[in-house]
């Protein structure tokens, strides 16, 4: 079950740079994390019950620089809160969408997470997440 | 001063297809308006204190139906909440961000909204509403 819209994801050529639009609206960076793995540098902002995360590339090879290089910086993925994202995969699964991974894996903040393929959600990457 | 994300507007070709990804998640379409003067149908659904919003175009020279044409379906716009849109669009103005408007406009359901240019605001289209 989606519980709430946990997080908006922008990718972005710098945070420094992004974070001015939305300090210049009382909004402030929670956290700064680097992700290694991923190849990006993730700032958390806090807005209401959801955050806005804005993405900043830290390699070339990481798919936020891909998706620069491709589009621009601007809206990448969208992520629904979840309360069992086992059986949201599941369902999912049974009704015929397509998902990007075997099964959940862990993510940031020790998450349980899963990813729509944007061609099976209207052309929307969507990040399914749920807390531990 | 922003209370919380307000909707994630998204591109669709049909709000009823695009719908059945959202229905295998146990989400539900609230509300379906016209807004001949945008030419689009709008679906919002409930998802937590924000929603999503599918936009359909209902004609050609929509900005949706331009933008489904240019880029496909997809993440669409970024809707704050504010709780003074005049004082956040001085505030921007003055920190020198391009708004899209003279000033605030009545929007759907009587809210007060203005527009963030994206070349202002790292890539998004950012509308700011408030309720009246």
């Amino acid at each position: 079950m989606i519980s709430k819209l946990d997080h908006i994801g922008i990718a972005v050529e710098s945070i420094d740079d992004a974070m001015e639009f939305y300090e210049a609206l009382g909004l402030n960076v929670e956290e700064i994390e680097e992700v290694p793995q991923e190849g990006v540098r993730v700032a958390m902002i806090r807005c209401g019950e959801s955050c806005i995360e804005l993405l900043e590339p830290t390699s070339e090879e990481s798919p936020i620089a891909r998706f620069l290089a491709r589009k621009g910086p601007g809206l990448h993925h969208l992520c629904l809160a979840s309360t069992d994202v086992r059986s949201d995969d599941t369902a999912l699964r049974n009704a015929g969408f397509r998902l990007l991974r075997q099964e959940p894996t862990r993510g940031a903040g020790g998450c349980w997470v899963q990813f729509v393929h944007p061609k099976s959600a209207g052309g929307v990457l969507v990040e399914l997440s749920e807390k531990d």
